[in-house]
């Protein structure tokens, strides 16, 4: 109930169109609706730019599928993390739309309606073994309209390759790094372009690499100042970054 | 050398008027300057939108002074990161017009000439044992331009405080939550507002604190979707990671 | 022996009706039966107001059998916790009445005649993931007759679904807060409620949450005052950290 | 304002009492001032049981008496903890009727009103290497009414110290369990006594010690079920939630 | 060689007995032989008391039967540990007097002919969960001719069970303590008994536990003084320790 | 585009046989193309000495396939590390002459063409559980063309065995020391030997051992100076290691 | 009271000699000071070999002056370990017949009673480094009447040296060695003796030393099997585990 | 002794010239001397090919004096590390030729005979603050008469800086790259350059650096194959890594 609505209801008590006890009523349930209006926006898509996804990891595909449905019923798309192709066959059989990518276990149903036609993400990684975090990246970008600028095999320790790419990663709105192993290749992009970068390590590498904390550490470390960091194979969590970005422009 | 010089030295060629052995002594040394132009943009402010800081830990105040000169010289403005006061008397000395802030221990001449005036950047952090951090992160900010709100003493052990700073918080472009503890601010400021939400760990606290690890791994495993991570204690990355988003919008 | 029955024996001896030796053979093991009664108050449930319960990891469902079968002969009624599922199948067949449990992984025999009715521990989790972690606090309390209320899907970084629980949660006379990834659901709710607040971190996350202790270390550093911290993943013995507090009061 | 005041208002617009103008200002500010009610109970200490203490370490004299004073304002008395002897001094010469102890640093002006006749809580601890954080923990209950048993010098690897004390121990209505290296006093006592135990960690010890984690993880991991552990050296903590637990009771 | 050996060479070759060719040929090999002399002591059983004994874990049942096979033929009976009962079965086909405990996973062939009449271990632990690696140490010093006492279900959240078993733990020539989570039994054995006390902790338990590194933190910074740690879940180890001292002593 | 080249088409642009448009044309990318020449080397075994290998681990046989058959065409040869059965035997179906080994889990095909006849690496390790991370270095040095001398049952628990070898150890150019547990068999080496000393913690071990953390920390704090060390498990980076110090020599 | 002095007791009660009341009375406090006896065994020196020593870190002169006068009073002798200069002056003042030795930071009153003429232990390190810890454990043990052996600057990087003093080694009851870094020379030892071996790791070194835990993690992952460990730099731990093990045999 | 001077005194023992226990006396030290000569090759310095160095951390000016004078009386030449301004001062005094430098806090006392003249090592690092630990690396290096080409100020965010010092770093038989923070420069290296790279990692940074680790572990996870890691600060171990390398080729 917004102020204008909050006028008018008063003006019809004044005018005796609307006796005080209906108005009492309707204003019973004011300060909490307000402060769910407050605290909740409505909804989560507002608040966030995006609606609740499923983490599907430890949940039971009917739990899955409860919270995929209820999503689809409130925004008309959904979106789950870490499915394992015998749950996303399950869910299939319930969302006929549905589409699975086995690369980056997400589970998609529908997409949402916008778009950022002008921007550009540029998700980049060292080699095959980081691809399902990137793709994680990627796809739920995708899901949210980006563009996305996949730039694969650029490991550090291969310079030329890396600078080969340069135009299109200085074309880039954003740059998501993924990154394993000693996780150095967010320090040398945030060297050389100036646009936002987004690290995420990957738990990728053996021995003292730690699953992944090695990487992490090197990128919480990084030389190159301004980088933003997120959780170790979070590449759902970089796109969320991402988007936080991207909806501080104007979108088409 | 651009393309229209090039194009001037081939036609000087072309006419006679250069003999070839003259421009190939003139191009012999292209490859290396171009590169030097493909990865260095001609300094490092235009590539990544803030010129070099000298980070002072650990610097005698003569290595100090020599980098925050060669910073003034060339871009007419410089910052130094962790000053000592006694360093900062030190240098004051030398810069007539340099400032310094015992409470961030910034040191700065001069001030960038970007501005940001549609831009805002809330800084929000628990309490007074934050505010170093914080300070660093927002008057890092001020030197480049961009408008800071401060928002100071909204623990999450205290949500009235918090929520009474909603309306300025949801105004922002971006929120930098600073917090040492077990660092739960930002998950909880990820879940009021779709700006991108920057999170910096402090060593504030004691035991199993860890010097400020238990709030970065709270920060890396927010339920918040979309938090930007920076190293502990690091406002001037926190502050550059914003610089870096606000630089995908148009300037003033 | 207490002291009427030790004055007895002196008077029979005295009177000629004990002679010493047959005293002094009833006396010799009277330290140890002392120290016993000393040390050992008769049975572990007067003690610490819980009977043992049978922790079923790493047990044979023989020795778990086992375990069960005399605290029931003790008591009238048993736990175990940890339980598989095919533990509990071959269980069941001997205990005609046990019931499990497949969320929390308790196989109960029985009940406790114990009851709090004007009591009531509110437990509180975020989510799906931790409902097991939640069940076996609170059927642990409901095995010892105290009223549970569950409070779920109150994350931190949804506060309007946390704060419309709030009259409930202040209505329990403890809070036990099960959270995983940063753990910062009970810093929230220590600053909400007057009660005791019982924090359980969950080994629910991934990456940098190195199975918990993220959220262990949260709860620890926490800027609420005032709050108690048990291992990950320990429901049951938040449960008993409940009881121990719910036993200072004078039950019903 | 409650229903009835909002009943009131209500009728007074239909009775043309009052002009919807100035009705819709009164209302304006009630979603917040509601929210304010639902949130924040009119002050911390009834919400929690306790005024806010001000952690002194890292901050001036002048923003620990500010603090302080605020504090005084507000309740009648105020706690500060971590104080410095040097600024202990400073202090003292601003509230003549502070007083400060040395061992547990803490600084208080007056007492609270609390008062708790019938409970008691023993402070338990090792040996005199603990008793600073041991002294926190008292002196904060005495601060708030709490009658404190202090029993010293009974550490687990001289028992019979330990088993001399036991009336002692079981007359207690809550046991704090103060102990550094590797911590094992609170599992010993657990299985002693029915009360609840807080087990608080110290600092105390060297070399594998790792600061306090040693005996932290040691608590945390207790063979003894229901302990309920605080942060390393967080004495205060121990008191606090001592509090929450005895606020349970009908105070006296 | 030793001292009058090679005075007799000498003496031989002064008396023309002996050329100096066939001599040199004799001393040629001097050096190395007695290299071997002083460091090998002929064979590892006499060096350190005991023979090599085979840590199956990783090797083929192949691999295995070849080790323990040498150890058979040099010293007439062998030990393996770690041996999976798969693996034992193997073995079995192969030495018909083999022994396999699937408890401790040792797998032995005959027995060592020392023997220790008058010593006595007592083999201390506090639950079923710790007895693998309890008895791991049990029949090693069995295997080696040690009498064992076996004291079990005596954790320290239980003392008078503990206190119970007082005089067989002062009977013991050395004590052996077995204890996972927190660790504290040795503590608590160490102030009872003035023996020499092993400290073995096991990777029982979970959560905060660190696969044993609590146990093993509280054995290392334990506040009875003399304790002797082994690595986690080291049974072996323990026994070996205990036959150093033991050989200490004259044997029967 | 070399020196030469670039002559002769300023020659042609002077002659007036290349209008200056077209030259302009061709020289624009040169930039790039030099940069790649420059940063390239035209392929990584030039820059290296050492042909791209295969990590197969996390690799489905098709891309490994792929990989290798890149491999292969480009340089007539090939290796993949950590390759599990199954896949060998995938891949054996396409490469007739692919060569795999169990246990260092190393497929190669063919073979490099370099040698290096008068160098000699010795590849040291304590026992069998070692051996397969030994046999990782020795066989990727063999693909290279280096001799290895495998010496291998020389733990520093045993030192006569270590000292019998003490000639060929000294007799080779380099030293890989592969150790788990304490890894102290590069301290010993280092001492014995002038030779680098390449140092490779293993995992093996248990408890303490932190999946190989011990072992390396023991090598990275070696009281033995100049040890150069790798990660955990690594043998094939300690052969490419090797290898690049080999390249320093004139090779056969 | 022992079983004659009962035994008399009951015969003057049957004989009429002593009232029921007045035998009551007496017997009314046997259990506990039985219990006294049972666990206390009179004194510490009884129970576990030694009088408690004094811990002198983070107490006042006062205290441990008090502290050692007690143990003085009791004993006859007093030792105290980890004593600064300046306490070890102002104890001297107190002490006429004190001993302080700086390197061993120990302060000794007397000297005990007991003496072990036919014992030996070794204390062994590797550098002028290790030797404060090496030294309290030496003087701990010539406190206690144990001969000792020092042997110093035998680290296993020069094998030459510790194997010129391999038969001073072998002569020894026990070994107790000292090392940092990477704590390697008790498990060289353990393979050149069959003594008892107490390895005490220091944290002398830097980097990834992390102040001793890799030289505690090496010892304790030794392939020298039945080691025993003590805490980082806890020499006086070393000793009192030998004086455990010395007490196993007929003192002279 | 060495054959022929064997044969030589035997063959005076037969020819009567040395009466057999002169001979005696002069073969009873052959075993040790002989062991002497198999392990210690006479001095450190042939075995290893550097001098021992002191390690002046917590050693007195004395202990350090006494020490180098050992070593310049045997070698002519000698050098500390680790050596505090106040230290070298007092050193001066003793040794009038002696060099100090106050960044690598070495001190050096002549100079060692060796040269190298056709090597060179690069020893590379990013910024001023990593210079003490170059310097070490680059001094210790020219003290054993290795050539040294410092490259400095090339950190992997300024790529571009790096690339212009290509040439420098391919000329080199050895890159020192020496980096703090996320430790990524050697893996870009490691990828330039076919030579060894010796990794150094610095403590330099802050926060989540962890004292180093955050480099440690960045260097041994790197991407770049054949990277050899020294500890953490450990300039001085990786120039004796460097001199190792170099022994292998034939000196000038």
């Amino acid at each position: 109930m917004n102020e204008s609505q909050l006028r008018g209801l008063l003006n019809q008590v004044s005018a005796g169109e609307l006796p005080p006890d209906q108005a009492l009523e309707r204003l019973r349930t004011l300060p909490f609706a307000e402060a769910g209006h407050v605290l909740a926006d409505t909804h989560r898509m507002i608040r966030q730019g995006f609606p609740e996804a499923v983490y599907a990891e430890g949940k039971t595909p009917a739990q899955t599928f409860d919270a995929l449905s209820a999503l689809v019923a409130a925004h008309g798309c959904a979106l789950a993390t870490r499915v394992r192709p015998e749950m996303a066959a399950s869910l299939q059989q319930r969302f006929p739309t549905g589409v699975y990518d086995g690369g980056s276990r997400l589970y998609r149903v529908g997409k949402m309606s916008s778009s950022f036609p002008s921007a550009s993400v540029a998700v980049v990684c060292a080699g095959t073994s980081d691809l399902p975090v990137a793709e994680e990246a990627s796809q739920t970008l995708e899901f949210a309209g980006v563009p996305v600028k996949r730039i694969t095999d650029v490991g550090v320790a291969g310079l030329h390759r890396l600078l080969s790419r340069l135009e299109e990663l200085r074309a880039a709105s954003i740059v998501i790094a993924v990154a394993g192993m000693e996780g150095a290749l967010p320090s040398v992009l945030g060297g050389l372009v100036a646009a936002p970068v987004i690290a995420v390590p990957t738990s990728v590498g053996y021995g003292a690499n730690l699953h992944g904390l090695s990487a992490l550490l090197g990128m919480l470390n990084s030389c190159a100042s301004g980088l933003a960091v997120v959780n170790i194979d979070n590449g759902f969590g970089a796109a969320l970054a991402a988007l936080r970005m991207l909806n501080m422009q104007p979108k088409a």
